[in-house]
């Protein structure tokens, strides 16, 4: 029986935290000041700009705890920092994670949200340097802040796209939130363990090997993650880069597992694969002569399919959605809004 | 009559947040990129190293909004984050504020709480360059990254003391908690607005300014802000450079407000003194013959009394305090436990 927090006290369980992260994360190398200090200490590689994220996750509201282990809770919660950096071009490399928590929350949870972080970071030989632990006497939350570098010159930013860029993009964006409806219609995970689409909610991938070989090509113009959902990120792609988009329904990426729940349940895959979902796939744009290239250095990496699914144009920001039958719906973009809704 | 943030929706929190700091935050430099992108990007300066500090704020644990002000609580989170840059000797430059907040607070009040933090960076010339905010269901909460800069070789840290040192500490640390204590027992602020004890728990000074100046003369040893209470901190200092320490009951600070706090209570000053407060005042160590001219760098920047309270010794891990009739009282070493009490 795991002991509580209240049982074993911030100070228990920071040195266990300590502990973990010492035994199982990588070793810090010699220019490196981590945990045990008033702040941590890094010294910046010449030639590299730095990159800052953070990214909270806050139970019940973010993930449903009767569904997700705690070690999945942790992956999680590094994938999407993990993401952001990735988007940039970047390569993760210092975390900080603050933690609220109940104080009746079992130890060994704690240790399994820390072993689902270092599950992520270390193959990417990134390290957790600091961190806070409070107690919480609401929902449990986890803020992470992840620190990235890439080479100076070479960063991508979404505010960057032109017009005439195809628009690209990795994966099967809408899989994880068909698989968390799929967990809330049935109410128990029993029998969707094997589902790709319960997998994808459960153990989201990031893509930042691949944004970051994109970015080393120097051909993208503009990259972003789809955290806020395809329609939303390409919606930002489109402000930041003060253009307009066309989007072809016949092109999106419909992955076989999405395909049959939509069957099966009588739905458009449509809806999934735009809005707001929990995949953290890459949204990038790149002159036409550049599609092949930029998919073959991905593809080079992961197996994950690279998908052209339409054209910036300078339509300033509108994303008009082409049917297969050749009509056009003028969208609206908007992402998830946490606290309207 | 405020919107609550349920009204104005997360995105016109956010826009309302990127106003107030692109029209009253310090103007980002060129080579900087700051909000609006899946990261924040910035050029770390050649010769330097970064200094990263997370500490987080949770509502009704760290802070009670019925005596504090949101412009307060601002100040505070963020004053706590530029403590521990400082006490490295370190100055501060970029902050991510993550936020948790309930749906039904008034927007006016997470204004009012930005410009805390703005009114503490920007006499540092810091700036917010990111961020989050999320929903929270519980308590609201504020959790700040902090990104400081010192130059490579003047980091102060508290693993470095050595047996001879002197004990230097800045201020009247256990004024705050005081402060926290007349609050309590009254119920209201009423009455004690001009009380220093109560400004001081209102509105902590860090001594970062101090800390930098102090680490530029490269003649301290090991430094820490009081962040766990004056003897939490100098067992760190002690655990982390193997070393003791005797303190002298008749050489510590006491405020005159102190002092007739305790009179009228009818308690000794000393555990305020000592024990966890909400001070964040410098602890550092140094050779005897540096003392004066620490104490004077410091004394030209800022009126604060710098006093020696004791010695560092080698009797490992015990801090003993001798009474002004020359006994000697050995002492237990904790700092505040978030989850036990």
């Amino acid at each position: 029986m795991s002991q509580t927090l209240g049982q074993v006290g911030e100070f228990g369980l920071i040195n266990k935290i300590d502990e973990i992260i010492a035994m199982e994360g990588i070793q810090p190398p010699e220019n490196l000041l981590g945990i045990g200090d008033d702040c941590a200490a890094f010294q910046p590689r010449p030639g590299y700009d730095l990159l800052v994220t953070c990214d909270c996750m806050v139970e019940n509201r973010h993930y449903l705890p009767r569904f997700m282990s705690p070690h999945d809770v942790g992956r999680r919660a590094m994938t999407l920092n993990i993401s952001d950096i990735g988007a940039m071009g970047g390569r993760p490399r210092y975390a900080l994670i603050s933690l609220g928590l109940r104080a009746h929350m079992p130890l060994d949870d704690v240790i399994a949200v820390y072993r689902g972080f270092l599950a992520e970071l270390n193959p990417l030989e990134a390290l957790i340097i600091g961190g806070n632990v409070t107690k919480s006497d609401g929902a449990n939350f986890i803020d992470i802040t992840l620190i990235g570098e890439v080479e100076s010159g070479k960063m991508l930013r979404r505010s960057t796209a032109r017009p005439g860029d195809a628009i690209l993009v990795t994966g099967y964006p809408g899989q994880a939130v068909a698989g968390l409806t799929l967990l809330l219609q049935s109410e128990t995970t029993n029998g969707w363990a094997e589902s790709p689409l319960v997998n994808a909610y459960f153990r989201p991938s990031h893509r930042a090997a691949e944004g970051y070989a994109v970015a080393q090509t120097g051909l993208a113009h503009a990259m972003i993650d789809t955290s806020d959902g395809l329609l939303g990120d390409l919606g930002h792609i489109c402000d930041e880069s003060r253009v307009g988009a066309v989007i072809y329904e016949k092109n999106l990426p419909v992955s076989p597992a999405l395909l049959e729940f939509s069957e099966r349940f009588g739905q458009t895959p449509l809806d999934y694969i735009l809005k707001e979902s929990d995949d953290y796939e890459l949204l990038l744009t790149c002159a036409p002569d550049n599609v092949v290239r930029i998919r073959h250095v991905i593809e080079n990496i992961s197996e994950i399919p690279v998908t052209e699914i339409g054209i910036i144009n300078e339509d300033k920001g509108n994303i008009r959605i082409i049917t297969p039958a050749g009509r056009s719906r003028l969208n609206t973009v908007s992402g998830w809004d946490h606290f309207s809704k």
